[in-house]
């Protein structure tokens, strides 16, 4: 199924996009973007390999990956320049990565498992596991807790391309109806703040004021 | 055996709690709160099974795991604004998790590789490494780095199951001492404060201070 | 090839010791100086192993590797406090373990895929992630983002050993000059600040202010 593989290869690009926009955001050198391009762009499908059982990953038996997050990176590095806000960007090619690799996580969980559950899951991990890896790396507050709506686009997305199939819908359309509704879901959500009922919950003390470390007082600062 | 499977099955439960805890103090969604308990609920066990070699992954093999992660999470979302301190309780459902795990680790360790030594790693990352990743993505400090006993109450359980084992006692026998062990290590470190020598060690100093980055000055924060 | 053992065990060593340092520099207790320097010394060829599908790794295959993490995480228990600086400390033994590991990474990937450009690949992962695990888990700043020359030092090494492969050398001269000139590269680097350009590149601003979240206002912080 060759969309199969351009859709891949799109999620992998915008991802590495990403990536390579947090580096300029720290102002790393070259190699630096291609790094984090790398990392972003490859590592929710490295994940759900790892996880599925099917190794070497993916971009070990097909080193095109590899090529394409280091055209996108390059691309960043000589443009980033010219945005006025590389969050902004970054937080939509971000949502256009998780519309793509939410479906495409699904189609090889439910080939690889048969089953629908582990389909959502691989699914939402391919997608946001490149974003949280990106974020953790580059020291930046994650995606995932901002407060509009965005693992739960990943989850539509997933569900919506699990029941077209269940429903007889040609594997093309399954993909590219979960990819527009994930993508819509989460561009609604950058763009209107949509957020889900967050239960009344109100927002955590510091952990060092509800349990104080003790630690012993016969120790300075050097 | 099946009262590994019921004492693997209440661990998952418990971390699983304990990351729906963190997504409630981070204020998130119900599909946060779903998401941060299956991380924190498998991803100890996930990585044991990629370093031993065995995958697809056991949540993968048998679903009914997720389903626990999604029901505990559920829980946790509808009763979470009804404790005084919700990271409190976290500490405490961390310590029972860490007792399961600890002995569960440890059997599948030595199970898969015959090696005591290698059964006390297994054991270690197994009961660690689902609350590292629940801290780490909900940018909370590691409760690895606390000052109380905690990766140690984890090698006390499983050094106590190894050598039961190797005395002749059996399995249950060894199980239940050795989780029961690391609970009440890591329970008397929450709530009297045991610590172990730290070997004089004084606080480091902030890194920039020490080796200050040398960046050039031709650039303005925009 | 023993040397290739030989480098492999020095390479632990030294960033076993740079995940003990961290422990000191954070007061851990010595189980914690043996978790982090076993992290952080295995820690990169973990993900090495499991990307290429070589599991179990390579530390349950011969667990010398956790002896030799233990040994030199007790030794800088023992004599950590005689350092003036840690962290100085800390970021030459890293530069030391990148260049041991950067060549043995694109030696095993090389061994297992045939591809130069995996082999590229495997040798910046195998020597960076250590690194990244110790300083994500020890709450630092990732060494990934100081400004000198980090990653390209590694790729320097690894790359110059493929060539040298590739132009006849024997093996054990593409391994010692693979990774004495990646030494020399980060050591200069950390020595005078040797930076490659970053592309005129601003540093980013807080994601908060750029694309403030929008919470619902009914909340007071308990």
């Amino acid at each position: 199924m060759s969309m199969l593989s351009l859709l891949d290869y799109a999620g992998v690009a915008v991802f590495a996009a990403t990536g390579a926009l947090s580096a300029s955001r720290k102002q790393l050198d070259i190699i630096g973007y291609l790094f984090f391009g790398a990392v972003t762009g490859i590592g929710g499908g490295t994940l759900r390999d790892l996880i599925l059982g099917q190794a070497p990953v993916f971009w070990v038996r097909d080193p095109t990956y590899l090529v394409i997050t280091t055209a996108a990176a390059i691309a960043v590095f000589l443009s980033a320049n010219r945005f006025e806000s590389r969050y902004r960007l970054l937080l939509w090619l971000d949502a256009a990565g998780l519309a793509l690799f939410c479906v495409m996580g699904a189609e090889k969980g439910l080939a690889a498992t048969g089953s629908p559950l582990l389909a959502l899951v691989t699914g939402i991990l391919t997608a946001t596991f490149g974003g949280i890896l990106r974020d953790l790396l580059a020291g930046e507050p994650s995606v995932l807790l901002r407060p509009e709506i965005y693992i739960s686009a990943a989850l539509t997305g997933s569900a919506l391309f699990v029941l077209s199939l269940a429903f007889g819908a040609a594997p093309w359309l399954a993909l590219l109806s979960g990819a527009l509704v994930a993508f819509l879901v989460r561009g609604g959500a950058l763009k209107f703040g949509w957020t889900l009922p967050t239960g009344r919950a109100k927002p955590g003390r510091d952990p060092d004021v509800v349990m104080p470390p003790r630690r012993r007082d016969d120790q300075q600062e050097t």
